[in-house]
């Protein structure tokens, strides 16, 4: 078990929060994620190490991007 | 055909927008839905003229207020 943090700028509303999340699962090996949408923090549960890469395409794709 | 203009506060992203088109869009005789999400303002074309509680609920559906 692997836990991150990232800070994803952007996001807006809850819709924000649940397209960051759907892309977010869609990476192998995720377990769980959290999203504070005040804070922008991003805490992702996984059952390996994932890679910074991996984490940063998903939130790009959902529109969003990762700062930190 | 009749256009009318309504201030939908709660808008903050393109999700938002896309949550208040598609729930607009679902009343009868509804031909166009045109959102300004800086403004809040929502245009809407239809064929017959809309009773403004159907547009107040189609917005109350897609989680947002009608202000004006």
């Amino acid at each position: 078990m692997s836990t991150a943090t990232y800070t994803v700028k952007g996001m807006t509303c809850g819709h924000c929060v649940n397209a960051v999340t759907e892309e977010i699962t869609k990476i192998d090996g995720v377990t769980n994620v959290d999203i504070d949408l005040a804070s922008g923090l991003v805490t992702i549960a996984s059952e390996r190490d994932l890679g910074a890469d991996e984490v940063r395409e998903a939130v790009d794709e959902a529109g969003y991007e990762v700062v930190s």
